[in-house]
């Protein structure tokens, strides 16, 4: 553990959704004040407006760096536009140089709304994306994690219809890894990995499917164990969750995403921390989107943006 | 309600499982013995050798319907074999006939296990087939039915990668009624209905996705509405399943197994009851399966049937 505090840049997000009074809340807590210095990659303008429409404190000019992006005049919150998802994009683009740089020691990012993202002709589809382009990073995944539950994806903004396609030996090897060393520096100890199938039942011995279990699941699961590492699978996608289960293991390795953001929302709404694993620094993200219709209204929850926070220090903090 | 009360055939599921103790675990109890007469489809010599072995009390032999189907000597509890799995078949065919004779008015199965079944040669995947298949119904569906959370399916044991070719708006408008109709029954008024999406976060305007929503789930969801019903969708599957949308919604529709059998696990282990809908008489079952490795031991939890039984008892009252 080093001496002085990790400096963690913190992302406004769209102008137009909660991130500008997530960011206030966050300036104002003094746990988050004991562990790390945020600074805050926005808009002066648009910051202080929020103070200003929602009673929450306005923060000193030294907590934020001022992108000028975007101005109050250019939108209105609430509303999807270009010009907010522009301004977003470019909060992202100015953290991730500053982290490159070494200026900072992690990243956690507030929402974007992919539509506006979209009009502004951003070719991304989310954060991840983003940061593992611009640091040049091949092979990441996301992970998300929270108390109840933690899953990192093998595959996980595609169609439906794609995931059997991306399923290889090599991609689940690669999952297993960025997991478990990423779960290692959070619980200092080697993690307890659960490896799902991608059939009903994991297939079933072959009832099921095309047997992706024993051509792609499992030889990866092998090459992981061949390491010493400590997981098993592939096992029931339904099964998992259990609590029994859930108890007993420290992160679950899922073949897409609705087979572990089902179960993480269920169980842990609000409350989950996204993590990009793979990045030469840490990056972790709120588990919520934008919420347009209730933002600028002081009503939105800042729980999961201190817990992204948290979450980064202890990776910051074991690098 | 008809002052009599109905009478329930349970089936004592694969011999070498948990169904013979639970079968003695149901019939000691007041709470079921004041709402239906319930008759086990079983075999007297297995039933008596489970007391035995456990402890819990043999039950009047008036109690069950002795199928003669297999002996103490053919098998070894614990263990899967082609002759356990072929008798607890014949439990299933003989309740089947009852019901269709009219001598009982629902059937509650216990678990059978699928490998035993397939080593016997019967051509089934599951219970949902045999029912449907030996009642002549062509359109049938599953439905999980639990406090916490119940949810219909639209595909369920098939491979990951068929789900897809299975998604048609005849299909899925056929489950929305089905579910419809199992629901008015249970809760005595219009419910209300969510359908959920196939690919991640809906689709979300086809940035995911061959746009399955647009071209299949929503049309069947604008019939339904005609119809004067009582839903929404298709929705993000991973926040159909947040706590505050499960408290007002009586039924989640999913498009595959693992998307509704993973929160269902999650969320009600050991407690949801497993319903075939479409079947000329109620037919409902336990969630969990034959247990094998703590089978004859006593340790099973009979709650899941205790609820398979209250659950037909109420769908035969209102049939």
């Amino acid at each position: 553990m080093s001496l002085s505090k990790p400096i963690i840049a913190v992302t406004m997000g769209d102008p137009a959704g909660v991130g500008p009074e997530l960011c206030l809340h966050l300036l104002a807590n003094r746990e988050i004040e004991g562990i790390c210095e945020v600074v805050i990659f926005g808009d002066l303008g648009v910051l202080r407006a929020a103070a200003e429409k929602t009673g929450l404190p306005m923060p000193q000019a030294d907590r934020l760096r001022d992108c000028g992006a975007i101005s109050m005049e250019d939108f209105q919150y609430g509303c999807v536009s270009a010009k907010t998802g522009r301004a977003g994009y470019t909060y992202v683009e100015e953290s991730i140089q500053s982290a490159l740089s070494g200026e900072i020691d992690g990243v956690a990012t507030n929402p974007l709304n992919k539509e506006a993202l979209h009009q502004a002709g951003v070719p991304y589809p989310g954060h991840t994306e983003m940061f593992a382009d611009q640091t040049g990073t091949a092979g990441f995944c996301m992970l998300q994690y929270s108390d109840a539950v933690t899953c990192s994806f093998v595959t996980c903004h595609v169609g439906y219809h794609e995931v059997p396609k991306r399923i290889t030996t090599e991609r689940i090897f690669e999952v297993i890894e960025l997991t478990r060393e990423a779960l290692l520096r959070i619980r200092n100890r080697e993690p307890k990995l659960v490896v799902l199938g991608l059939n009903p039942h994991a297939g079933e011995n072959g009832l099921f499917g095309e047997r992706e279990e024993e051509r792609f699941i499992l030889p990866a699961v092998e090459q992981a164990k061949q390491l010493g590492r400590n997981l098993e699978g592939p096992i029931p996608p339904d099964t998992a969750f259990i609590e029994s289960r859930r108890a007993t293991s420290d992160a679950f390795i899922c073949m897409y995403h609705d087979q572990g953001h089902i179960p993480l929302k269920a169980l842990a709404f609000d409350t989950a921390v996204n993590t990009t694993l793979g990045l030469p620094f840490p990056r972790t993200s709120v588990d919520h989107g934008t919420a347009l219709d209730i933002a600028w209204q002081g009503r939105a929850n800042p729980s999961s943006l201190f817990e992204a926070v948290k979450l980064n220090v202890l990776l910051c903090a074991r690098k």
